[in-house]
């Protein structure tokens, strides 16, 4: 990391640059009010920091061995806002350092009808954005893999019904980019771009959805460590994305014989990544429990715990839903849901 | 299960009994208000439901399933009180159904005066009850076991000086009885046994443990899933004794890398054993986390999933703490962890 | 799964199929010598089994559960050969029911020299098929991530080398394909193409990967059961290709503490795979432990359990290697490997 | 770890060990032939290193930081024998450097007709020691518990018929040890004492065992690391019982859905334990993988992978076995895979 004195000049930046680029890393510059980092993108044994440190301007100059200092506290701290988060714009929701942040919506959007009903049952219920899977990963190829999959015109036109939806009721959208081949067109109607679990660990799709100049909210991976989650979260900040989102939704259960939930909530990764970037966070626990009566009261922990925002699904009819009927809250569980998280953001947050 | 008519007669209930005790199996009796249900303990393939449904005063006798019928909500269900869950009480102080209860102190009891001093701390941080290793298992023969492990004079000293802090500020005892040879002298001191999660399989010192008549706690093994946490309470419950509290504290973390708590806290546990059993669950963010910092966050994450309860370790001087210094709070965190916590208890709790 | 009667004519076949098309599925027409086997694919809830019995030429018609009906053993039973496995041919070599094939080479291709002296190294010492990565999976942004990361030009350079490598010593050639936009680069040059475990639940390159019409690898994910790996490799033979072979590399280790693996080897995948489908399996010890002192044990504990192959990692000079340096064994250590697990395979397959 | 030169006295001796247990430790003298080493159990950081090295006799004294430095290999290695490992005698059976020992038997003793004729029956198949449970651990209250638990008269007379079934072929015997109170009755009957996996935790049972002068084979817990196994066995060390065999007989399986074995068998395990200590390994096929039809794989995989030794479950008729039935082989089988075994074990020697 390459921290510059606050008389650098754009040159002597540049000049930085250029000697990063020149040994095959890339640059990523942040401007601070005062200050410019420059963090290399790639193997650092390959920079010559003690040459470095000569140039103009320079005023540090030295290595970061972890996967994930784009993202991390350390690095924010060079401008001084070492106990700040970022906040990250959703179309006009910001998440992050204010009033829990709640996307809600059906898992999957299965018709114009459905998805226009639920942005109005979600938004009375008082949600801010609204979600509706159109590409859904699943593991079996012999299920229903969202509307998005029967081919691009079926896609644009379940995209189209979910922008409608947000329009008409003052809501952002996000719909998960599963595959490479889609993240432009999902990038062309979204406010957030959503990688799912499943995908957390595909370097290549990162990548590219960290191109299309949108937030993008990156979820764990069931299998994955919070190191891991941070590690994969810089291939998009090393892209100069860091409007970046982490969700939490659950690791694999542990131990013998049935388990009670689908996964398991780690809600300690909240204060953990909390402490270690300057990342919101967000939960599902839709995903994370599988069961409705679970729902109230892992969001309530999930805010207690300190996140930044919810991701819960509703319905309106759970019990007809194309995908994850059994995890659906209502409308009416949903505002519920809501209305006690708020005050128990309140509370916790005067700590 | 056999369920008894309500008006079976003392005789009949014994009949049945000596016909399951017949059958190499144990019975145990719970009788309610109304309504006496008898429980068969052991391999209930081998009794004759058919033949007992014929007895006089049976109204339903059928095989059940599940390794923890006992503890089962479907077991209170007969009583009628399905929703209703157990309070248990550690000497005067009730566990479930009403305030949250804290179990504070020092990992380990360290001398007469530490443990005194910490008494008086946790008495007016708030907490209902006092915790203090005497006997601590260690993944280490090189490591402190607690001073239990001196002798059995040491061990009385300290379990003295336990009971002495308890007795000055009015605050019922917890240790735990890590081997079948301390339960009965643990039992003579304390108000609440605690088994280790480390034992929560050893169903040799659960079943002794059982016998001493006092309420038990039994945390969950860090590789068990909550099934087996509770097949294994079942052991308790199996003697008679349902007097049993759960605890959560922590599972092995998933994933590669480097992680940044000891143990990942499964809070759905929480909410799914009240769903599964009629016990209150109380849940140790200290062992789970292992570091100060998280424990604020992850007590009012427990709270707001519904915990009845939490177990924090704190120390006045948590650097010179013997054994887990850094995940004590000192007193004064404590009592803002306790403030913050029985707010959000009421807030949870009108849902 | 819809069973045709041995005088089914192709009209009778295609009204079939044209019925399965209709309800919105797709169909997999599999021909066996007498029998042809018609397998839905997408979710069969849509199909009416009880019409199509009814359809000339229908013998059997009825829905199966399983999330990976393609590849399994009952499948195949239809065509009288439940017993016997597929063979998949990399180039001219044969994967399954006869000698073990040993695909060996560097991780990483580093250069033409590098990779030409490895192909002659790796022949001498026995092995059938050379690998080589291009496009490296790393879980920091900051790490290697192959010659093919920097550019189109560099990546199919390197592709031409590994091709040269193969040619020059009659080895058949297998990289990673890890994004969607390469795929059809690295069909363009390789025998066999490599999903990797990272990339196992990437189901859009794995459809994208199967539609090359080569052979297909794919590893199992380090946090997926066994099940799921069944479950994605369907994607693969959804799409028509059933050249697969399935590669047990690894899960995340057990426990708490320091691990002595990077992965832990689950051998025993090899004969529950072999139980559950007819495709052949390779194990991976260089990557599932990481050391090269355990895999000479581990290659002949693979092929005892039972694998049709091994992959394994060679450099004629380890410590210079630019990734996984550590788990690289020499090609003589190689060559003692392949003659040691000739003899086991020998013994095992008398049984 | 303190090592004495070769010409120090007896006293010299005895002053160090004098001085750790002034200390509050306790001292472990290893006598090799040409030197004597003292291994401090117990907090290393309350001995002065510094001031023992001044005292008559001492060649080297320092902390040794690792949790299992008494059956490390570093500790052997002051004896000139770095490269070899202990041979642990069960009776007059070695095991250890040389054949693989196959340790066989019925799950649990049933009667006395039975398990005289598994006696003869695994005898004939090539078995070097008999096992037979009469404790058996249970996860379910409600399960078969093992005829020992009936009381102490029917396990005496199980224990009796176990020893006669030995002595009548010839065979050294095992059973499992569960709780404190059965260990010195089990320890009159038995030539090697074993404490199974649910057990390994159970610091208290590990002392009491190791104090019966047997030889002791410690299970490593389904959810356990290998370093835990190691650190654990330290117990049983750190009393002077250095006649322990380690036992892999797998973890819980990873990852979501089904699982086709009921725990996953660790084979890495043989050769890091190897590396790590000079105890001699085992492995368990049986409980490991539940499906007799996956036990001969993998027998030949753990005697691939270096096991010293096998524990397989046998019954002449596994339809009727009390417990685990379908992870019995027949004697046939099990002659099958004792057979193969050696050849495979001869193999693999000679690398």
């Amino acid at each position: 990391m390459i921290v510059m004195k606050t008389d650098a000049t754009e040159e002597d930046i540049q000049r930085v640059v250029a000697e990063v680029e020149a040994s095959g890393l890339r640059a990523d510059v942040s401007r601070g009010e005062f200050i410019t980092v420059i963090g290399p993108v790639g193997d650092e044994r390959k920079l010559a920091f003690d040459r470095i440190l000569t140039f103009a301007g320079v005023k540090e100059a030295s290595m970061v061995e972890t996967p994930y200092k784009l993202i991390s506290r350390e690095y924010a701290k060079f401008f001084g806002d070492a106990g700040a988060h970022t906040t990250v714009k959703i179309g006009d929701v910001k998440v992050g350092n204010g009033e829990p942040v709640i996307i809600a919506g059906p898992c999957a959007v299965e018709s114009r009808a459905q998805i226009m009903r639920m942005a109005e049952e979600v938004k009375k219920a008082g949600a801010d954005v609204l979600r509706g899977g159109i590409f859904k990963p699943r593991s079996s190829v012999h299920a229903f893999q969202g509307l998005g999959a029967s081919g691009i015109d079926d896609a644009k036109e379940a995209l189209t019904w979910l922008k409608e939806a947000g329009d008409a009721f003052d809501l952002p959208i996000v719909t998960e980019a599963r595959g490479e081949s889609v993240v432009e067109l999902v990038a062309e109607y979204v406010d957030l771009m959503h990688i799912g679990a499943r995908n957390m660990y595909d370097q290549d799709l990162l990548v590219q959805v960290a191109r299309q100049g949108k937030p993008v909210m990156i979820k764990r991976h069931f299998g994955a460590s919070i190191e891991e989650l941070l590690s994969f979260s810089e291939y998009i900040a090393a892209e100069g994305n860091k409007d970046i989102i982490l969700c939490e939704r659950g690791i694999v259960p542990m131990g013998k014989g049935k388990s009670f939930t689908r996964y398991t909530l780690d809600l300690s990764a909240v204060p953990v990544i909390h402490n270690e970037t300057y990342l919101p966070v967000v939960v599902d626990p839709s995903h994370a429990t599988g069961h409705r009566n679970l729902i109230f009261n892992m969001s309530c922990a999930a805010i207690a715990a300190g996140a930044d925002g919810l991701m819960i699904e509703s319905h309106y009819n759970p019990a007809e839903a194309l995908v994850d009927g059994p995890q659906m809250v209502t409308p009416d569980e949903l505002k519920e849901i809501i209305d006690t998280c708020r005050i128990i953001h309140r509370t916790v947050r005067k700590h």
